[in-house]
């Protein structure tokens, strides 16, 4: 049902701190999160090989973890290297442990094939971890399928209705055809729209005209991964305005069950660096549209989930949603 | 599962306001109602055809409503008459609309085929909305499946144990048997108890002598249809004391989905017409009378849905519950 | 799925009052209990014959239980002695009665056959009822299978682990190994831990040395009764310091449903007989223990529950796990 191969951003650094134990569903695998002493992530599956019991309530003992129910001791790689009252351990004693990676305060994990990991197919996520850019991380729990989040992202006309009065404010974004460009390993999506009112929530944060030109340019990755740049550019600034505005915005999704999904998102800026009223002014803006969306996401999700089956009607616009829905679908095969 | 050929009571007429989305579930279809500006109440599929979002989150826009995920637009027949960015619509754009009439301040729905609507077929519900009859409007939500709600009120022997101190104050309700007639759309049933204690709650509005005769005339109709008059008369009054007391109520069961319903009642009076006082305490009356059905209805369906199953034990008293499944599976099976 | 030709724990004898119905679900049946004139205590199906509506919201009569649905009566044999408006009442009015034995503070009820029934077979729970021994009773509901409980208390080297700064407290006991003696009816597992610290919680109600010879003792019985003698004993003990303390503990866990159980215990003194204090102090201490049990369990059948199956480990200290598991595959088998 998930796609294996690939990998999912499982948390943020911070999350994983220097001496607990983190839990966090990827793919319907329970999965236990804890770093070494010297810092490198670990990744296993949270049930104890024996009696399955989570290691989750266990205790972190140097790079080990230990079961608290009967005791058996796990190192790094799950390996068994304790069982209380006998010296032979088992080559079976043992819980499967994910490859992981942590780049720019994301912590990726690998679900399937270890012998097919390559660390070179993470996408790089430049704004997460860049001296030139701030921002304040966001994390949304999705009661809904990861594949509605994803349908959400791929199509930004939703902007003109579910984010009416945040991040839209203008007809004019439906009602424009983006540029859908079909990548190795997703899509690239530009839609610009000439001459539009700037977006309400910019004004919390940004002196620009009240009309500008718009400009969205982003990738949106296998199996769920946004690369986004906002900017709004003036071409008639007065004088104390800006005439050119850019955020990044680094989000991804990953399912948790088929129902439910994680949201890890941030939006970056580089004007105004020092202004910590500036990063939290934008984080209070997207955590505010990122409820709008979850709203409409899940009650779609409530709504197909409860009444009988019936097909979606696929319609022009749909193409950037309908291309990766396929590449998923390939890459699910092939996995 | 659920008949789809005949009209269902789907709100109150009040429930559907002049600008107002109001959204309800019937026979586990997700509705949406509201009003045109002259007022006629539209029925809609939920769903937007497109991605299936939530019409009730949509807005209102005219006699339209407006998907406020992408922006679609439907007008009052459903039919799709906007889609932001494209001229053309395709034929497939549109949801399915449901005939609806409102009536005597019930609205009712028709699930089934529109071929064969027929206004016609709709229980005249005279107290609804006659000027010599005052009543409170009341609903109540059930977690139980509408027949064994259905069973409740096809059989008022309960009235001598569920509402033993409310509706009933007598075991010879039980005891006696009524009479029963098969209609073409239902059954129509005769109680009368002569010489029997006052019903307890009528104490609480009229000034009666303790022991009168009693008699509950009713039809209950397909789909859920409860017409019913409740009499009291004394053949001995005394000074300041009635000698006669009608009630009519006008119930209606709907199904929500398989294991829960709707129930729109109410309970009105055509003595002391214009006190306030007298239609608040039978509605009072009748809240706390149902409430009793609520908790044992809602148990039983409890303990059959989480325990194996088992036959039921039929009764001779069973007599209209029997009738009315019956026919309701003639009609099921001739939907 | 569960093993029917059995006596379970149903409830405390306390829990049954003189003039009360009781509800409990055992095996996914939802039983009702009350007490006759003479305190006797009565058992039958919680479900109407009629139309299934719970008789624990009935009405206790002398010796008899009534409907409030319709009005059937039924007598503690479960037989129906009275339909409202009609004399005849045929053979088939009844609900089942399950035979119940109470016995020592504890009701226990057969849920299967009852040409098998046979009170011998009842574990003889001794502290439960003696003149020399003191407790307080104590009941947990779990969100668990009942097979979960039981591979718990079937194996004591979690005390080491679970109950690590409670009963436990030496991580000697998890590695020893006990003696386990397969009985007709159960097991006994003998498990004996020489120069241990003494357990944490012996220090709240014991003055003794702080390194003790410490013995676990007990029987753990279809379907799910473990009697259990706790011992420790001191071999230099200075003045004013016990030398011997002995604890006794019963305990009975019964399946509610597949995926919920009733646990029923107490842990008994024979010592300071007279001091509520140190009854109250060992039940403070052995709710705050089983509360750690109830944890690990109830998230060990959650993990299991919503995660992709997967095969245990098994391990040699598992054997009393096992033997218990295999007798209780022989008696469904047999059932």
């Amino acid at each position: 049902m998930f796609l294996k191969n690939t990998w999912y951003v499982a948390a943020w650094s911070h999350e994983i701190t220097a001496d607990g134990l983190f839990q966090r569903n990827v793919c319907s695998q329970s999965l236990l999160f804890y770093r070494t002493a010297d810092g490198t992530v670990v990744a296993l599956d949270n049930r104890c090989c024996h009696r399955h019991a989570p290691l989750s309530l266990g205790r972190k003992e140097g790079d080990c973890v230990r079961c608290m129910y009967h005791g058996l001791k796990f190192d790094a790689h799950g390996l068994c290297v304790e069982i209380p009252g006998q010296n032979a351990i088992p080559a079976a004693a043992r819980v499967r442990a994910y490859p992981v990676v942590e780049r720019k305060q994301w912590v990726w994990v690998w679900m399937g094939d270890p012998a097919r990991v390559d660390a070179a197919l993470i996408p790089d996520t430049v704004a997460l971890d860049h001296p030139d850019w701030r921002y304040k991380p966001a994390y949304l729990h999705y009661q809904a399928s990861h594949e509605l989040i994803s349908d959400n992202v791929l199509d930004f006309s939703h902007l003109s209705y579910v984010h009416e009065k945040t991040l839209g404010g203008a007809t004019a974004i439906a009602a424009t055809r983006p540029k859908i460009e079909l990548l190795d390993n997703g899509v690239r999506i530009t839609r610009e729209v000439r001459d539009a009112p700037l977006a309400p929530y910019f004004r919390q944060f940004v002196r620009m005209p009240a009309i500008v030109d718009r400009t969205w340019i982003y990738e949106y990755l296998v199996p769920g991964v946004l690369l986004l740049e906002t900017r709004a550019t003036a071409r008639q600034a007065a004088a104390g305005e800006a005439d050119f505005m850019s955020l990044l915005s680094c989000q991804a999704i990953t399912p948790e069950t088929a129902g439910s999904a994680h949201y890890f998102f941030m939006q970056a800026h580089s004007f105004a660096r020092d202004d910590a009223n500036v990063t939290e002014a934008i984080y209070q803006s997207v955590m505010a549209a990122f409820a709008e969306d979850k709203r409409i996401v899940e009650a779609q999700h409530a709504l197909i989930s409860t009444t009988p089956p019936a097909e979606m009607l696929g319609l022009p616009f749909d193409l950037g949603v309908v291309q990766f829905r396929r590449l998923m679908e390939r890459r699910r095969a092939a996995d």
